[in-house]
């Protein structure tokens, strides 16, 4: 029922794959769904994947391609002729994923490809996939849908359909447009089952419909289908014209990604990152925020400089906690504020209002901390004026902290920048900073 | 095309309710979206989220009620009587949306609610559905579906589809059960359409198909749906039979919480909390975190006394630096780990191999900053014995740091502990004082 990628499977596997046993292979893997069979070549040795796909029928090796890693698929298809890719590959995809396959394409090859494509119609509609950003719906939609002319009867509607049915490998909804292609609705299988098939499909189709233009941001799309729960989400042209459709499937990637981004953000990583890439590239996504850290603790030695630490040598002890707290305190309240703004529930709070909430969090955190602080540091024998200084400090820090944190996001927001970047190293960074200086003159201000 | 909430459309809307103005609020409301009126009740009064709601016809009101925060439906649900709640709301949801009605509501209220719904059928459904815990399979699924009897043909599938379409909104998939109810495949729109009425379902219906058990864990739902893109997933009891099938929006939900829970333990918030809770819950869901980083702060305190800052203060001017980029490093490296764990890719690599590239992070990262600390310490004054030891200490807390990072939720995982924990924190604080540690031992080895 489901299937578990275990180590001796794939040892099982390799070692069928050494003995050439095609036979069993191919017994083996029709039983296997694609995108496990996907996880195999993930795991294996890239001769062995090789050795698979050949022995793999086409339509189901083309969905393996689609569920690979980038850089496995790109080796896959390097082994193939322009030809083999469109016979193999293309002809075996729906139109989106094979203008996926194309895009990656050099781009000297990309015509020849597509030229090798014997149903021309698909050719074209890949053709014209190509014109789209990736990041937009029309770099997510595919072109396969099922259309009907709001004049029809319910019975030509039902011998249209079986006639564009072999195009399309599963039928979501049924779209009505009119002469122009104009989008005006859809109709429900459940109207179409239920209703005489004299009926003109004016009469029976749903007005009510939520659509996207072409151009529309990939992040937006993902936050309506959402909002409104669609499995599918018709695009259209400028005209209002149907172009396409995209299936909630493509956009799970774009939501996931996104919650990824704001993750990868808090925890100092700048890039889209995977634990299997190289040394290089993981450094290079790391390096910025680490040089962020690095300025901000040169700085954090200037402002210790500053004050006579020779003399009050003991405000050391309390450095590390003044500092960790003011980030921690921070990077929370930028966070709350980050998921508030993506998932629209900040919009009318106002930022004065979320402010002052945020004081009173900080009030009584501070409150509960600075307390804490005071009676552990004096059980643990350091003297009363640093006790009181800590103290007082911490209060100050988390209050700072806290307002800094929420103002730093919404402000970001308000000038389109994303607000998650204000949770990552930068506001720790800052809020480490002030935090010394708040500490050091409330230290200066209680021994003088 | 879509519908955007200003603060001038809020205030028109209410500037209607005090008109009361029922009719003009009718026609403009019919226009609109459930899922957008829901965000119009979120940005007004109660009272006039209240009157709105009585004007509404029952059906919209239902799929209202479904998109509003927990807070506000019950609110609204409280002016109801049991027999409205049953006839107005229930009767009107499909069976997963009124179960999580009816269990909300308190024990003594559910079995009255449920003795008023009319549809006996829809009735047992939603009391049945009662029974699975919410965090399962069984919990996310819905009753109604279309299903099919192998031996069937065509024609008579047709025929029984019509009959049980009228108590499913959507079509997603058919299934083929056989006379025992137990699961066999599935039957595409497409094969329907294009094949003659009296050929037999068996033969036609494919009998690869991907289900799960009711007791399966919701999150494993998710991972199975996101895995084979699918837009709908049967349920099957522990007989085989089909029971229920869960679509991809309500696993959507599951998969964005999931992701937002990693975001707020990496940015150490201990609940789900949003912005709008109230400022205790806030306060709540924040302190643990603050408080083992004061039992961290106090901890560093204990370390830098242990040596003589007396004597060498200047060492204290790079306690920030030191503390600040071993947590940094140990937060990055951990997020790479958590986010290669969720996907599946870490599985076969196994700990050391991940151990010695995270090493291999390290160092590039490591020389590239101490190198740079060493220089820029140098420039800005200090003694060469103090850019030596911040450069060196840098050094070995990247390393260490990187290597606890990775380590640590590589462990968790091991022992079924989520290993975001080891992002939040938790790992900045013990990075931070095993960093000092460092840091205090490396400068008196070279001052000694």
């Amino acid at each position: 029922m489901k299937f578990e990628l275990s180590k001796e499977y794939i040892e099982h596997i390799q070692s069928l794959i050494e003995e050439q046993s095609v036979a069993k292979l191919t017994e083996e893997l029709t039983e296997i769904h694609a995108a496990d069979i996907a996880e195999i070549y993930e795991a294996i040795e890239l001769e062995q994947a090789h050795f698979l796909h050949n022995i793999i029928e086409d339509e189901k090796g083309a969905d393996i391609l689609m569920e690979l890693e980038d850089d496995l698929r790109d080796q896959l298809l390097d082994n193939l002729s322009p030809k083999e890719i469109a016979e193999e590959v293309l002809e075996n995809l729906e139109s989106d994923d094979a203008a996926d396959i194309v895009s990656e394409l050099p781009q000297e090859v990309k015509e020849e490809v597509l030229s090798h494509i014997e149903d021309v119609e698909h050719a074209s509609d890949i053709a014209d996939l190509l014109n789209y950003p990736e990041d937009t719906a029309g770099g997510l939609m595919a072109k396969e849908l099922i259309k009907v002319n709001k004049n029809w009867t319910v019975m030509r509607c039902v011998r249209e359909m079986r006639k564009q049915a072999e195009n399309v490998s599963f039928v979501y909804t049924i779209y009505v447009v009119d002469n122009n292609d104009i989008l005006l609705g859809t109709l429900s299988l459940k109207k179409l089952l239920l209703t005489d098939a004299k009926t003109i499909i004016s009469e029976i189709y749903k007005e009510d419909i939520i659509m996207v233009n072409a151009n529309e941001d990939n992040e937006e799309v993902g936050n309506i289908m959402n909002k409104y729960d669609l499995i599918v989400l018709p695009v259209v042209n400028d005209l209002g014209q149907l172009i396409g459709r995209i299936t909630v499937d493509d956009v799970m990637e774009v939501i996931k990604e996104e919650a990824e981004k704001d993750y990868q953000m808090a925890s100092g990583i700048s890039e889209d990152v995977e634990s299997s890439d190289s040394v290089w590239t993981l450094t290079r996504a790391r390096l910025p925020w680490l040089l962020i850290g690095m300025i901000g603790g040169l700085l954090g030695a200037k402002v210790i400089g500053i004050f006579d630490i020779e003399k009050n040598y003991q405000m050391a002890f309390f450095i590390p906690l003044i500092a960790a707290m003011g980030g921690n305190v921070g990077v929370q309240s930028a966070a709350i504020v980050v998921q508030g703004l993506a998932g629209g529930s900040i919009e009318f709070n106002g930022t004065f209002k979320r402010l002052i909430k945020e004081l009173g969090v900080a009030l009584v955190n501070g409150i509960i901390c600075s307390s804490i602080i005071y009676i552990a540091a004096f059980l643990l024998g350091y003297e009363v004026w640093l006790s009181a200084t800590v103290s007082i400090a911490l209060l100050a820090v988390i209050i700072f902290a806290a307002l800094f944190g929420t103002f730093v996001p919404l402000t970001l927001d308000k000038y389109k920048i994303d607000p998650a970047l204000a949770t990552g190293p930068f506001i720790t960074t800052v809020n480490d900073v002030l935090g010394l200086f708040i500490y050091f003159l409330i230290g200066q201000m209680i021994l003088s």
